[in-house]
């Protein structure tokens, strides 16, 4: 109880940080313009030096389309990489906070995701993952420019700091829009969770450093947490507001996603996705009882078409995914009833 | 169990069956164009006339708004007089089975509503009680034309026969658009139960005679008994194409509908009668269980915002009504879950 509620504190706004390094290696042409043996070189260059810090490495060209996806689902591979392209590998930690994608746009894209909100910390772990590997290898340095990237928007810092937000009753104050302009006036972008753009499903939120140029990793990642902080601030203060003034309709919307959850045969992702944030906006309100934020954020990924097919063992077209999404959600929101209903009434 | 089985088998397609008769008194304006002390003299004779047969009268001019629509809802009386109409009155058997308006369109409407497919029944009734009537009161009547009536539609037996009918396998088929136009075109009108038009609320239709001209009352009764059992064929066909072609999509459609009356904390009255008819075929088509039709046809009663009020025994604004709607239907379709799973979980 104390540790599904330490969870549910912690990630109540901020699900995660993430701290991601653009890197190059001197000498050698970008992997968009490198002939296939240098491409090849690359991959092994890198996953020789990461071997000790990331043992878990996998060529991704070749690889079967359902492991990227599931990669790029649990947010391991970048969209670009989801995509097969040629000599592009992943070298992960068992932990799997720890990644570095190989040929990517660049030759090294280093990432490491914390939980919750923990930008500095994500940073300190890539740093130093970072020194490790530039060790080993001779990374693409100017001293004007600072990391040299394929694309000019990375080039400096070559990073980007980013937090995972759940923004429901923000978007149900209808406060989000402007929100995510003003944002993008002080040169950050937010964006849904798989990438997909502001209308995002779930009302999950990618809140992104665009400079990289001309400031210290310190202070894009000082800046940023300042930013995200305030952020979260304006969603807590609009979920006491909204279950201030608008608390039939939350617990409607919250009961009502529930309901819907354990009861439907057949379910999309995207519905899902809308269901599971309204379920955990009631779960987080205290107005839905019985469940925790925890399984509902593991449901989240869980839901995810390759997700469920690795669950099942096998590949589903969308009518099947459909029903096994449905059918996965009900046993498992209907097997966390509280544990004294659970006693009393074994066969339900 | 074989009580409820029954009335499934009785109503699953046809809901109740209605005759209603138009009389005028001879030599007296017809209502609209009566004097008050016409219509005042119109509604003493016929409540009189009526009074040993029909004991329950009452006056509907002055009578509060909400006792109108409570007996429109329940189909006791007509759209018309659910509008304040001066000397307008009620007479009703104990069983609101046989009932006459007073001073609607015309003096008398004597109306007589059955259970399930019983038109030629509820003529019988109708026509018993029309005699009874008869012996004391003097119609208009033409021995070319027939029975004289306001609306000349009426003209002629003044009779208009209907079958209330569920229809949701042919809506959901699309098959219920061309088979009202081919009503239409042999004389028959197809309305929404509470007469809104094609677009029927919970897929529930009116089926009816146009034709009161030219026509013996047995032969109306006959011609459209004959239309009615074609269409419930139909109906139950389309049920079992349902089942067996999409019974993933029906089994969620009604799954859902379940889920969400007994989770949802707001519910208006139409969303009520949409999801308690995707219920109701669920459990007509054995694929909810624990539920039983018949409650389902009382709560398509009880979820109308007069029935409600009654209910509550107080007035209530549409914000209390939806509130008060959605407990309702928690509470009852909740309660009646298989008596060995309530036994099991007392606290549920």
């Amino acid at each position: 109880m104390s540790e599904s509620a330490n969870y549910a504190d912690a990630h109540a706004v901020v699900l995660s940080s993430r701290v991601r390094l653009a890197r190059n290696l001197r000498g050698l042409p970008f992997p968009d313009r490198a002939p296939s043996a240098v491409r090849a070189e690359v991959c092994q260059r890198v996953m020789d030096a990461a071997r000790e810090r990331l043992p878990l490495q996998e060529a991704l060209a070749g690889a079967p389309t359902l492991r990227r996806q599931l990669l790029f689902e649990g947010h391991l591979i970048s969209r670009h990489l989801l995509t097969e392209r040629p000599e592009s590998a992943i070298c992960m930690d068992a932990a799997h906070s720890c990644t570095v994608m190989i040929n990517e746009e660049d030759h090294l894209r280093i990432q490491v995701l914390q939980p919750g909100l923990a930008l500095e910390k994500a940073w300190q772990v890539a740093n130093d993952l970072d020194d490790f590997l530039e060790q080993k290898l001779d990374y693409a340095f100017s001293s004007t420019l600072g990391y040299l990237t394929s694309c000019p928007t990375n080039v400096g810092t070559g990073m980007r700091a980013s937090a995972m937000m759940h923004l429901p009753a923000l978007v149900l104050q209808n406060e989000m829009e402007p929100i995510a302009n003003g944002l993008a006036k002080i040169g950050l972008t937010v964006r849904g969770r798989w990438g997909e753009g502001t209308a995002a499903l779930g009302h999950m939120f990618q809140v992104s450093n665009q400079r990289t140029l001309g400031l210290t990793e310190e202070r894009i990642v000082e800046d940023l947490g300042e930013i995200v902080r305030e952020l979260e601030g304006h969603e807590q203060n609009a979920r006491a507001r909204l279950k201030r003034e608008r608390r039939l309709f939350v617990e409607d919307l919250a009961a009502r996603a529930k309901g819907i959850l354990t009861a439907a045969r057949l379910m999309t992702a995207q519905e899902a996705l809308e269901r599971l944030s309204e379920l955990r906006l009631g779960i987080l309100l205290g107005l839905v009882r019985g469940l925790d934020v925890q399984l509902v954020d593991e449901l989240w990924l869980a839901v995810q078409p390759a997700h469920l097919q690795a669950a099942a063992g096998r590949a589903m077209n969308s009518a099947e995914r459909d029903k096994a999404r449905a059918r996965m959600l009900r046993t498992m929101l209907k097997g966390r009833t509280p544990k004294r209903a659970q006693k009393e009434n074994p066969h339900e």
